[in-house]
């Protein structure tokens, strides 16, 4: 029974300061894993954690003119962008250690690649023995080497789809600033199971935009045939501990 | 053109003091390398560095009773092999960086995997872009997740061996503390071409003893098939040059 919980970057920092912890939500969502994943019986097994990069990774990414297609020769703008992104994976590192949860770092910029056509390879069988053995494996939105591109960007969303698909997850949650995907009048879409059903008031999505709006989230996550949530912060344990809070997202 | 070069972590570090890098010896690599990488016409491409854990990492492997075979699945544990490797992986890049090197960090933990057997997976397509992009990969031991074992080292010496094959490297250097593998009388051994060349002194090499001495290295280094030098930190420019210092290992 495999999870993956992505913890939005606009969620667990401040987005309008550079590089600062919302030590609030921050401190909420490992109090909220920590209770689902440490003890005798533990809510939830075989947890995956990924988290973006909010007012970390997203303002180095831009100084530099680094997308997820666009890349960077500059080794000095890619540890810019990584090590922004190691102290928010850091801040959340020790916010779980601090409550027993025995995450482990996965740095996507060490242990991934795009070819040429930005196909992303990554070291699953390094993930799957992490959870094999009780630990939480914690990803990021990172900087990735990108055949004919330097180094360019790997969003959070990225990886959940892909770790949703190569794992075989059970369930996958995004933890996002709103309670759910919304309709026009701003309440929660309570099911998606189509992409026709929410064109209307999410717009059409570019397939280019992977780190980009709930458009894109919500027709990838349909495409991985894994069942998913889009909920709020105040909605993580709910979720991990088995409910369906927010959007339900499930094309099968 | 492939080169992998070994920068051992007696040399980069002060064995007797803990967590203490060598300043004069690590300083004097890193501009070895950069001589070598750096500029219009360098003498070598596609070159990948090795560090081992010196001061660092050995005395938390120690101190967890955590080896090569034997594993822990305290995260705790783990993350004091892991920081201090990434501690010392720090004053590595940015000694590199200072120097224009383009390094890029690749850090086991989050890259690698053993699967029961010992078997080890790791990330070679990051490996295998970042040096097609023009980087500098710096590996260095580590822990790594281990099925059955929770996280087990993971040496310099067996990530060289590994990257050696499956980069089909043309070189291997290994900068060590002496100024090859010397002979009974203390003199370097100029050329290795089997085992049985230097049996009698380096006496037997244990197959488990993987961070082990010189017999360990130079039998796994007549195993991959790549010439082989193992020589001293005044020497890394001459090896890096193209240059044949201390012992050769070579088997073909």
């Amino acid at each position: 029974m495999v999870t993956v919980l992505k913890l939005g970057g606009s969620v667990i920092t401040r987005k309008e300061r550079p590089e600062t912890v919302d030590e609030r939500t921050l401190t909420e969502a490992a109090d909220a894993v920590a209770a689902a994943v440490v003890g005798p019986d533990p809510a939830t097994s075989d947890l995956v954690l990924v988290h973006g990069g909010g007012s970390f990774g997203h303002p180095h990414a831009k100084e530099h003119g680094v997308t997820t297609a666009e890349g960077t020769s500059d080794f000095r703008a890619a540890m810019d962008i990584h090590g922004a992104m190691l102290t928010l994976n850091e801040a959340v590192l020790s916010r779980l250690h601090d409550r027993n949860v025995p995450a482990l770092p996965v740095h996507p910029l060490s242990a991934a690649a795009r070819d040429e056509d930005g196909t992303l390879s990554y070291a699953v069988d390094t993930v799957e023995t992490m959870l094999g053995e009780g630990f939480v494996p914690v990803l990021h939105g990172d900087g990735v080497v990108h055949a004919g591109e330097g180094v360019s960007v790997l969003s959070g969303d990225e990886l959940v789809v892909r770790l949703a698909a190569d794992l075989d997850a059970d369930r996958v949650g995004l933890c996002s600033t709103v309670p759910g995907v919304l309709d026009l009048d701003g309440a929660v879409v309570p099911e998606i199971g189509a992409f026709e059903d929410v064109h209307d008031y999410l717009g059409g999505s570019d397939a280019t935009d992977v780190t980009g709006g709930m458009a894109g989230k919500v027709r990838t996550l349909l495409e991985t045939g894994v069942p998913a949530h889009v909920f709020g912060p105040d909605a993580i344990d709910e979720f991990l501990d088995g409910g369906s809070p927010g959007t339900r997202i499930d094309s099968r």
